[in-house]
């Protein structure tokens, strides 16, 4: 047992002394962004520092829709729903009872009739919504680039996260979209397990099923964490103060308010489309990720404001550099 | 930075080479418990076996009252609640118009009224809160024992989440109680962070006072984490479902069935409560930490139960050995 965990080590070691022997956040050009995430993290880590704090108090939050992965042309988690709701349809025609569901029914989602996030979940168990997810999530594709969704994640911040648990930190999704829709896959594509990850949810009930216990969703929303909702799922499921937040909307402003709130050193960013090449460009006039009063407010607060243009020397992991 | 790591491995390296050069468990008797336990984590975390689990997967969940710390002659959460009812009633004349806390009023708590839960946090903030279970932690003390009821903790569980994290599982509680009761002492006192501590909670509220973000209790209740609400936190708050499982009363006959209903090797426990000598003996009639039908699930299933006077060779951290 002792020599396995002194292999172990060794490996952690090894490995630990690489990532700190190349630069890092290799992705990001050498602007203040970057410069401000580096110049943070190494004043709450370094011993000594006026600003060191404990490791067990170095949690980061981050959003996800437009911080982690793209959004656009509209959310991918909308996009699951649809796809999900779509497969569902034809053995659930109860649902054509259900008033504002005309257009989805003849496959027109221009306008989201949110209680179709409802009807996906609702009756499934836990573990059979989960398998939905990573089944879509292994075959759905971007209508613009042909990529299965969770390949359009930024490599940047991949980056950022790698470099955030290697000093120490303990990250974590706080997004406005469903749970359970990020949970089946965050582990493999950001290193983030489904314990640190939160969004909006609906209640759930324990019950038996055929002799076997099963968790199974309520038609009722528990809790919708964007805005305001975003600080009452941080106190609620982390329960410690974060130090550093990162977000891409107002939807994030609340969650970046109270993480900076805090006393000692803190750090916010906000993620900034700027790229309409590579990626997307929006904010202030967006129906999706609208960025205007939290960009405002970024500017008031001295918050990090990332131009992904100018900023990012790549987008996706697929990009070649 | 790299010479910052090293040193820090090596003290971990030492540390862990330490941990295992002792015998596990010292305040565990060699019985079947005891055997038990060791059986299910060296299958688990040996490689090449069969019932090998990863890292990652080796969650497990506790119960609190009654299978951390004592629960008699009445819950520990009740207590403070009624000394922080008593602390406040006075500047709150208004809750003199409520039915039910007649007697409460007049010092009388021999029924605790469950109004008294929301009255002692609403209004509050989440850090006025903690504040105020921090003092009453480090004061409060118990009836008969005269003991900080933070003392009142049971070595031999502190030993078994010790052997546990050793052995790369990551800790949990989920108790009925309240989980803001918990957080502000749990790191100190078992080694277990805040974000790893689930309760039963109230509704809460992002706003800003004075212009400073703050998140107060509504007087609403979210979720009661007992019975089945146990297996619905464990999916919300978790989202993984735990390999072992420990608790001491009907309470948590749900989580010890979610836990053990998944495929692999999974450990349930339950400590039953028979030293009447050291600390108490009770069961099937107890109104508090009832244990009836989850002891019959227990015989039904082969779940380990934990004889406290046959198994343990000492209760308190503070008796003598």
């Amino acid at each position: 047992m002792k020599k396995f965990f002194a292999a172990i080590l060794l490996v952690f070691l090894l490995s630990v002394s690489t990532a700190f022997a190349a630069e890092p956040l290799p992705s990001w050009n050498d602007t203040p962004a970057k410069r401000a995430i580096i110049a943070f993290v190494e004043a709450v880590t370094r011993e000594g520092s006026p600003d060191f704090v404990p490791v067990a108090e170095r949690i980061a939050v981050f959003d996800n829709d437009g911080t982690l992965w793209s959004e656009q042309p509209r959310y991918f988690p909308e996009v699951f729903m649809i796809d999900r709701f779509k497969a569902l349809a034809p053995q659930r025609p109860q649902w054509k009872a259900i008033p504002g569901l005309e257009a989805a029914f003849e496959g027109d989602f221009a306008t989201f009739p949110p209680v179709v996030n409802i009807l996906v979940h609702a009756g499934s168990t836990t573990e059979e919504f989960a398998q939905s997810v990573r089944d879509w999530a292994a075959t759905a594709r971007h209508p613009e680039t042909g990529r299965l969704y969770t390949e359009m994640v930024y490599q940047p911040m991949l980056e950022l996260i790698g470099y955030l648990r290697h000093n120490g930190f303990k990250v974590y999704i706080v997004s406005g979209s469903w749970t359970d829709i990020m949970r089946p896959w965050t582990e493999k594509v950001y290193g983030i397990p489904p314990e640190q990850v939160y969004g909006s949810s609906l209640k759930t009930k324990f019950a038996l099923r055929d002799g076997k216990p099963v968790i199974t969703y309520l038609p009722e929303v528990d809790l919708i964490a964007e805005g305001p909702g975003k600080a009452v799922a941080i106190g609620k499921y982390i329960g410690r103060r974060p130090i550093a937040a990162f977000g891409n909307s107002d939807g994030d402003l609340e969650m970046l308010e109270w993480a900076t709130a805090g006393s000692g050193l803190r750090f916010a960013l906000l993620v900034h489309h700027t790229d309409a090449w590579r990626e997307w460009a929006y904010d202030r006039k967006s129906t999706v990720g609208r960025l205007d009063k939290a960009l405002d407010a970024a500017q008031a607060n001295g918050w990090t404001v990332v131009d992904m243009k100018g900023d990012w020397k790549v987008i996706y992991p697929f990009e070649e550099r």
